[in-house]
This record gives C-alpha cells, structure tokens and sequence, in this order.
C-alpha cells in the first residue's frame, strides 16, 4: 500500500518533479483523478505504459511518495519559497489561455500544473497588466539599450515586465524595470532556490527583492535545454502581449513569440539595422503571417497593447458584422472558436459538433470572407470578426 | 486668330510648360476637346476663371503659341531628348493607374500628360518589370550602403530600379543599379536637360548613358518643392512596388509610400535602429495601416514583389470567395471596384450607380466581412477579396 501525499497542493508538487510540464498524458490523468490518486496510479503502475516509463526511475528512487513531497516542501520552505496551483487566488487566471491553444502535436503548450514562487507580490496582480521582454542572450549593446529603456518606461507606466532571466536583452529588461524601483517577474527553466544563469545572481538578489522570481520545477531542477522552450509559453501567456527585442535566427524568442501570437496576444518587435545578425530573427518574425508589430518606444507597446491607435484605428469595431449572413455550419464553427485564440481543426470541428471534412471546407471559406485567420495549420477568430 | 501647334504632341508638350501637371480642369478639358483645341481655348480665353489666371501670364508672353510649341521642340532636341504621350507605344500602361486613384482632395494624384526621356532605352520595356528604392537625401552610410546592395541585387535578378535622383538613398539606389552595367530611371523634378541636383551631375551622365532620366516638365523648367511631390506619384504608378530605405518623419519617401499604397503597389521599407532619426520615418511607416511589408534583401523584395512566401503564402487564392452569397447592391460595388486600386466613396457609388448613403452602409459592411479594405477615407477590393 503506498503511501501517499495527504493534500493536492503536495501531490502536485510530487509531480511536478516526476513528469515534466506539459505532458499531455499526466494533464488527462489528472483531469480524471485529481492529483493524489494519480500519484497513487503512477506508484503502482497503473498507468499507460509511456507513462509508466518516463515516471520508472522517480519512483523507483523514492518508495515513499508522501515523504518524497514532504521533502519537496521543506526545501520549498527552506528557500523561502510558496507553490500556487489553479484555483488559488493568486493563480494567474490568463495560464488558462493555454488550454486553448493546447495540441497533439506540440505537447509543451498547456497551462503549468504548479508554480513555484519566490518575492513577496501577488502573482496575479502584478501579471494582471504586464508585458514580456525577450530577446536574444547574445545581444548587442544597441539591443540591451533598448530593452533597458522600453522596461523602464513600461513599468514607469504601471505595466509589469515579465522576462526570462538570461543574459543579453531579458538581463536588461528586467534591470530596466527595476531601475526606479518597480517590479519585475523572472520566469525560469530552473528551481528558484538557484535562478540559472548563476553570473546574473545579483540581478536575481534584486528581482527577489522588488518583484518575483517563478518556475515550474521545484528546488533542485537544473535548467535543461527542452525547459526554457516549455518556459516559454509561460512568458507569453502570462502578459497582455510580448516584444522581441533582437533574436537570430534561430532564437527561443522566436519560440517565445510563436506562443504570443498562438495565445492571440499582442506580438511585437524592435527593429534594428539589417546588417545585424542579432536582428535577423525578428525581421523574420516581421515576415511571418503573424501579425507582429513594429514598436520603437514604450508609447507605441502600450498603444498597441491597450489597442488606441495602430490596426485598431483602421476601422470602429465590427458590432455591424452581419453574423445572421452564415449559414448553420458556419455559425456553429465560429461560435465555437475561442476569442483569439488558435485551434487545431479537428479540435474545433469537435467542440462545434461538424464532421471534420465539412468544418475544413467551411473553414477555408470563412477565411476568405475574412471571419477566420489561419496560423500555421490551426484558426483563430480574425481581428476583425468578433461577432 | 490663334496660331495653333499642328500636332497634338507638340500641343501637349506646350501645355506642359504652361500648366503644372495634375491640374484637374485642365485634364477635364483634354478629355473634351483634344490637347489642340485645348491649346487655343486657353489662349482665346475661353476657360474657366482659375485656369484663366494661371495661363494668363503665360499667353501674355508667348503670343503665337504653334512658335512656343517648336520652341520647346527645339529645345527638347537640342537635348537629345524625345516626348512620348499616352497612346505611344513605349508609354508605360501602369501609369493609367492613376486615373484610377485620383481625388479631388490631391490634384497631383492623375497620370502625367506627356514625358520627356533622356537615353536610349524603351521606357515601357524598362519599366514593365522595376521596383523603386527611394529615401531620405540625408540618409546614413548605413541607408545608403543598403540601397546600393539592394538595387545591384534587384537589378542582376532583372528588375529596372527607378528612383527620384536625388542625393542619398536615391544617388546610392542608381549607382548601385549601375555598378554593374546595368540600366536605372531616374523621374526628375525638373526638366532633363539640367537635372537636378547638379552635385549628382556626373550620376545623371551615367544614367544617360546606361539607362533613363525621365521628365514631366519641359527643357528649362527648374526643379521646385511641389515638383518633386508630383513627381512622386509617377514613381509610385511605374512600378511594382516601392521600397523605402531610409526616411526621417517627414521625408518626402513617405509620399511616395502612400501613393503606392493607394495604387495598389507592393509597399515595402528596410527597418534600422530605432535610435537613428534617418529611420524614424520608415518605422512610422510600418504602423500605418498600408499594408508595408518589411524586407532586409533583394530575395525578399522579389519575393513580395512577386507575390511568392510572405501574405501570398498564408493561404491559396480565393477563386472561393462566395461572390454568389453577395447581395446586388454588394455585388455591384464589389464590381465596380478597381483591382487594387483605392477610390472614393463618391467615385465608387457613382460607377456602380448606387446611392452614396447605401454605399457608405454597405462598403462598411463589405470591410467588415473582409471583401475591401479602407485606406483612409478611399476604398479598394482587399488583398484576399479578389473574386
């Protein structure tokens, strides 16, 4: 008989450590079972069988579950950590965007089971208007400038800015940020006690001080390599929208940005001159069909943001939009569409009740007629068409 | 009685030194009576009052107009200079474009009557297949280091680079086309005899001899402010699209940007740092609702130019578009709209014969269900809504 963690909150923390965020399989269990009986399933191998091997070697090494979460709690304590899980009121209510965009094909897009907290704000408020700065760790003193710069001013502005804690443009923002005493959110790939990278520990004394430190893993974790790109949707899906300051080409705020635009937030970059290889990677992003916005100072983040001014200004808002022109199938299919956010196909074509044939082919319609914007392979109610 | 140029060329070349182009009343008047009758409507006095007052000056100087004409002809050929005329063969057919844009808020916005051409090559050839690179005169090593990488690209690949002549991006965008013996045009502000800026002088000899300088005004006419924003929209309508490379908040590349926007040409810009003032107005740019598209090399131009990856690319052409599930006062809206082209409300409800309040109603309807796009106060078929 195992045994087991007495509460939720301990047996989420259990398997935070066990199963990386993001599993797809370990969300449906505990959709199903809740927490403690899915640590109770995953002890006695009562689970599928991917499950039971990823989680093998965690269990093997620690016969005694409950203990195990105690463990996780007191050096949870011991580094003057607390862990919010959904439901708590502190909970960021905007993680549950997640679920909408979540998909078979990407696992790592789903809301955190659990994070873990460090600084003495309210997580919640202080995401509750804030905006995300990223960019590349090997960023030029142009970059870093202007990361510095724009944080400053959006925080002056009462605008929380949320970050990755790496070298480079994140360093800046949230030094940006902090400048004048404000606040600032750094979200890791690593536990809290031990903020990665190490060479920005006094940045962390100070965000520690002023604003939030957060992650998803519990004290101990290392950052690994797959944990910033799971991090990343973190960053986007806790603020209004996200800048990207410099990135190459193959940068992880590309990623960070896919997430924005995915999440139907407000995605937008810096440019800089074209012959800079840390800018290539947003001039790329301004060539993606994802609606990225050029910015050059904070006025133009938060016009963008709160939406005065730039596309919103195009057009008053489509209340006029003749929503009893579509015919049944169609009207089922947007009403089933989340307000800015992207979903698969087969997703949509389940939750409004249309074979999947039938949805395709009415979807591509609707995307002419300028209802729907396709991303990638997945749909979102366009700009324009809020009925 | 007045004696009359014999030939309508040379009427039209008269009237050219005598009216500045874009004048509405007197494109009415050509449209009525033909360029000689019109000639001597003007000189007996028979035209309304304002294009009485701004011809008097000149017929009280030039008493017997058919010797002002071969004046003008002399000049033009003592110049090496010819005169093609809409309805000649190497007069470019993109420029009737402008018919389609022009407003009685913007007289300059209407095709050129006449153009004098320095150089050996076919304008309408040259230009069937060219892309403008314009920008500030004060622009940075950076700017113009950019144009002049740009057009030696885009003019290798076989586009026709067409640019104003002036200092800056403009010098840099020639000599670039050039560098490798290749052809460029250059629309002047002034007559082609004399171009204008001198310190460009040797630039024009080498455009002479490798490509074309083009003019609307006739030898001897200096080149004044208003010229060159007249100018601008000859730019814009020769070619596919318009790149803007460098452009302080007012520069006048921003003018020419609009004009190919409303043409429905190709607008693209080449971002900078936003701290550089040289780039301030190329950035505004991208937060103008005109559809600019950023690009960082000649590939990218090609690519947008062409239609090839970028918005193209984001879903397949919409010969879908349920034109049938249009209402009749929709649909002959939806018809009577240019291709690309931007146009009054007035303008538009008259070709389709419908009320101007209905059509207001409904063109609000279509831009919401994404059939048209609203570019300021003028309207065209969206890019998606081709039907």
């Amino acid at each position: 008989m195992t045994n087991l963690p007495n509460d939720p909150r301990l047996a989420l923390m259990l398997l935070s450590s066990v199963v990386e965020p993001g599993d797809a399989e370990l969300d449906e269990l505990l959709d199903e079972t809740g927490p403690i009986e899915a640590v109770r399933r995953i002890w006695e191998g009562e689970v599928p069988e991917r499950l039971r091997r990823i989680t093998s070697a965690a269990v093997a090494c620690a016969e005694d579950p409950a203990d195990s979460a105690r463990d996780i709690a007191e050096a949870t304590e011991a580094c003057g950590a607390r862990v919010v899980i959904p439901g708590d009121p502190d909970w960021p209510p905007q993680l549950h965007d997640l679920h909408l965009v979540c998909d078979a094909d990407e696992p790592h897009v789903r809301p955190p089971r659990c994070l873990w907290i460090r600084g003495d704000h309210d997580l919640a408020a202080l995401c509750a208007r804030s905006v995300a700065i990223v960019g590349s760790r090997a960023a030029t003193d142009y970059g870093q400038h202007l990361a510095d710069d724009l944080a400053t001013d959006l925080t002056e502005s009462g605008w929380t800015v949320v970050s990755g804690g790496a070298l480079g443009i994140d360093r800046a923002a949230h030094l940006g940020a902090m400048s004048r005493g404000g606040p600032t959110v750094a979200v890791l790939a690593s536990g809290v006690e031990l903020p990665y990278p190490k060479s920005n520990r006094a940045m962390f004394e100070l965000v520690l001080k002023q604003g939030l430190l957060l992650s998803e893993w519990p004290p101990g974790s290392s950052a690994m390599k797959h944990r910033f790109l799971t991090r990343n949707r973190v960053i986007a899906a806790l603020t209004a929208g996200t800048v990207v300051v410099e990135a190459a080409n193959r940068s992880g705020a590309r990623n960070t940005a896919r997430h924005a635009a995915e999440l139907g937030r407000v995605l937008m970059f810096t440019p800089g001159p074209v012959t800079s290889s840390a800018s290539a990677g947003v001039h790329q992003l301004a060539r993606e069909p994802w609606d990225a916005r050029l910015v050059t100072r904070a006025e133009e983040v938060i016009e963008d943001l709160t939406g005065i001014g730039g596309l919103a200004a195009t057009g008053p808002p489509s209340q006029h939009r003749p929503f009893d022109s579509l015919n049944e199938i169609e009207a089922r299919l947007v009403e089933a569409l989340p307000r800015g956010y992207v979903v698969e196909t087969p997703r949509l074509a389940a939750a409004a009740g249309i074979p999947l044939t039938a949805a395709t082919e009415t979807l591509e319609r609707l995307r002419t007629t300028g209802w729907v914007d396709q991303i990638d392979r997945r749909w979102r109610l366009s700009r324009g068409g809020q009925p």
